[in-house]
């Protein structure tokens, strides 16, 4: 039985991930903080059925847990997670705190020096469908945002075989309002959501952007343990060199969860003659979360949403060889946030990788 | 041409007083008022195409307006408003600071003491359908609640004939999210609102009760301009020195907009023999904003949304001849209060009372 | 392992029952149904990850199940109800076929003669919290309503004590859409829906009419293995030859799931002295489904969504000591159709009441 | 004053033009027709409080008005369109019949040979923002469609001035559900529709990309009243023999009302230098119904909604001085359709573009 800690319990991915762990035959929840409520019980601070009390972090029992789950946002996440790395436990930070290698992107993007710059080099990127032989051994994983978990998986097979004639990605992704988590501002006022549809942080200026470059640019590179899946692979047909770019515009969706990236690439010419269909249904074959739709169905949030499933469907454009669209889908709180946290603690611990999470 | 001074442009009434002042053939705003945001203009507050520019309450240029609309929440209007009559100019408050005329109730709901309980008598209830005459005279006229709007309309000729056999009302009445206000705070996060249904201030406790009581027991004791519609009225079957009393439970709606207040009564012997419908539609046959649906039509909230009309539709118990039920439904931000505000306008000021609100 | 098989796979309730199941430990899906869509399978015809195939009710192996769900709407389930029946099974029905205990209640209802009317009184009410005995024993268990399953329970304790001074209840429900069906129809259009609320079959007209006033007398009459829970039960204080009447109006709001009942109750001189929140939380202590709101705290949609509980918030009236209000929440999905089968399921197969529900 | 005709009045485009034309000054309405409802009035269709009676085509009185505007489907609308035009009425149609100038094209998208292609050469495309001269003097005005309205908008001014170094434009679209109709299907059955992102007929596959394509490769060739806008334009950069394409993603959002899209373009090096915003901004300066926002501020739905407004903001993107994004909102039923035709109808008689529309 795997003993779990929460940091940050009373936002939504705190929530749903004691809804996920309330299921998992292996974890059993040891402390649940919060430092706005601790006293409280969870029922107290959200409409919900779990009676958890809520403790502040000085009084939280790091010795009794293996591992240490934390749902605070960046800034605050990095000094609890080093505290619990520091007490020797294992730990899943949802937070974007480890997730940049570079401690001089995390500067520039979040505007502040990394307190552990030390510990950036350790974190894996916890996205197991690329890191998942490295999540087995890490003491510190840093879940992966919600929108690089879509965009990513929906682009890792045309990145892994160099598919792309033009480095520039565009990514229009569209996000239920949880995503903007639980405290209260005018931008996720009901009245100011509902019935609207709302882009922000458009032409290349959101958070998120470090993040996803990072990673394409990794499997861009053939970087990951997942770059053998094809064991032919020729040498690249592209210019190694070239760096990948994403043009990547949120929206904000009046829906309480669940994500969609529509992503628009162009192939090269050895690509275009390709069934990117089959060669996406290849590659995921063997993942447990990852689902690609038969051809002739599209992906919808519909699909994705309470559940931990990316959800892709593969396009081409008609009368267009070059284009592809490739659709992706989750549920910001799952795949996006607690279910994959989930995911990675089970690998982390040698579990069967989908327990609790189907 | 009435020149118009709002102060509180940049909350939900407001910014939709705004819109219907727009319409209005015979209306100019002269200054829009906003303490936190003076300086901007009011599209650069809320996604909305109108350039006004906003001033704090000191620059407001009160000399130069006819009328001033306060929009403001309880306690900081009674002060704005008091300024406004101190200066000559007629008032239209949208808050409940003058919608009591007992200080001591006020007091008693609102938890300090009222600032001008000398006013308290002078201010009119700004009900056109009880009160237009009064209306028309008035110096200072306190626009009505929402939920009140939709539950005295909804009851108005069944007290106004004595009708009840049992003094006790159930008015269970469902909001859109506009009428918590655009101030952001956890009731209205959009993820807290959105696929739920939330009763509040249940069991005789909400602040607007008070006020829904004062107008129906008026009525009941046959106040209010409205009490000759029938002429041939004969003295009350009931016991006039009962007190109508109201079991309102309000429920916060996962929409933007609207109301539909279901009311329940139980009728005197007599009242239980005659037809409601027909009286419903005789009552409010003259007025141009309430409209009785004919026989087997349920009013709805789309019904009402955006208009300033109150849409009833009344309905007998098959097998209990003595029930009733009433469904009342308006738009909370219009005949709930900027359209309601613009209709007494109109009546105070002479113009057609439909002017600008259709 | 439960061998199950399911007729109506295709619809809101059948879809969720499979959703329900896949999480289950001991029971297994052998055939889902669908005459419309028998060929395809389940993830062609609604956005889901269910690969199930679907057949047609001739193909359907009965001989290799152990219990049958019909998910099919009244009339066309009876018949495949008998199907299953005949063949020696056990039935979980979800319409309406099997509900009242009396044909001519049915027919008048209904609109037609009872097929098999034979099998009314052999059937048992699949309200566990009343009649668990029955269901362990039964071989046809009519799943109830969801309408009526938050009504019931949110009146049993009171009945059950005789505590109404009123025979008439009042019962203002609001159901999400998924309870009307997955048929398309201009009533659950989404554009018809959306930024609404609608009164439906109000004036005690619905076909839920018959249904809860069936329960709630058999309550008030003490039947039901569940009148023993107070041992030193008196003779009630009520006129036993009272009929209870509900004035139950519907509404549709504009949510996919969930149901909420406020329930409105005259109490007794003897009954308003005593302290409905604890008689409540005793009545309920050993249910494992039903769970009554900390005093203070009110019921909302969002505690019973996506669960099997039904939620309950007790609330006397100020000032009005004989009054008292009851808020009822459900998942109509849920504990208002698929999860009371599986509760019920459990039951008949002396299963963990909870296995595969929590 | 202008006597008005509609065919397929019950739909949501002829509600919604019923209501507009109600605020007109210089409108009314002399029939309303509905084949499927003649006999009954408006309000029975639908929840409105129009009380317009409904008649069959064959009892419309088309010698008693001077416009006709059909709200009916392409196919069925051609018809009457035909018989309006041959009794010498001056027609605004809301479908696609008469919005290709290829019969050809006609014949291909929509599956059946074109019915009157005579009529094409005569029809006018009814963007006021490029034809307004031809609409002044047309007897048959093609009222756009919803999604063209939106991106041929975002696009005008680049094409103009043949800004575009890849002739391939992507536009990501997303509607509110009454641009489906009002006819139920599952695809817009509440459940189907709410908490889910729909894209549907991606892949260049969607029947109003020959329409966008059309008036896009229009304005790209200088066509049009409107190219003259910048007197000193050069010849244009690029060549004219390219065709323009676009890969046009619609989404079905779960709103009722708005649409947005977003429009990625790719500049020539010459265009890459300019300031895009203030272009705009010069572009549609005199236009009264085409709003480009403040540098900073980023068009939403809720900007457009309820208004006949195109509410456009222009973003370049951080280190790609090359490529530029547009965001183009409209009300679907507003610009996108009654609005517009309403827009049409005035510049047909020479009214103020404006009446009725602000």
């Amino acid at each position: 039985m795997i003993k779990v800690g929460i940091f940050g319990a009373t936002g939504y991915t705190g929530a749903e991930l004691i809804k996920w762990l309330a299921r998992h035959r292996q974890a059993r929840i040891v402390f649940a903080h919060s430092e706005s409520h601790a006293g409280a019980r969870l029922s107290d601070v959200m409409p919900c059925l779990f009676d958890l009390p809520l403790v502040q972090a000085d009084d939280a029992p790091l010795d009794q847990v293996d591992v240490v789950f934390s749902c605070l946002p960046h800034g605050a996440s990095a000094e609890l997670c080093k505290r619990a790395l520091d007490a020797g436990k294992r730990v899943v930070d949802f937070s974007a705190d480890f997730r940049l290698r570079d401690a001089a992107a995390y500067a520039e993007w979040y505007k502040h020096a990394h307190p552990y710059p030390e510990l950036l080099d350790e974190a894996v990127y916890g996205l197991p469908e690329i890191y998942r032989r490295d999540i087995a051994d890490a003491q510190l994983v840093a879940n992966p945002g919600c929108y690089p978990t879509s965009i990513i998986l929906g682009l890792l097979p045309l990145l892994e075989l160099g598919a792309l004639a033009d480095p520039v990605i565009i990514a229009d992704s569209k996000s239920g309002v949880s995503g903007a988590g639980r405290k209260p501002s005018q931008t996720t006022h009901f009245v100011e959501v509902n019935e609207s549809l709302a882009p922000y942080n458009i032409g290349h200026v959101h958070r998120h952007v470090p993040e996803i470059e990072q990673e394409l640019n990794a499997a861009w590179r053939g970087d990951g343990d997942s770059g053998s899946w094809i064991v032919d692979r020729e040498e690249p047909a592209h210019d190694p060199r070239a760096t990948i770019h994403v043009i990547f515009s949120p929206h904000l969706l009046p829906i309480s969860r669940g994500m969609l990236s529509m992503i628009y690439v162009r192939l090269t010419p050895q690509a275009a003659a390709q069934d990117w269909h089959a060669i996406f249904t290849q590659r995921y074959e063997g993942e447990p979360f990852v689902r690609v739709l038969p051809k002739g169905q599209i992906a919808t949030i519909a699909h994705a949403a309470h559940t931990n499933y990316a959800v892709l469907s593969v396009h081409p454009v008609a009368g267009m060889p070059d284009r592809l669209q490739i659709v992706s889908c989750i549920d910001n709180l799952v795949k996006g946030a607690s279910g994959q946290a989930v995911q990675n603690m089970n690998v982390m611990f040698g579990l069967d990788e989908c327990e609790g999470l189907r």
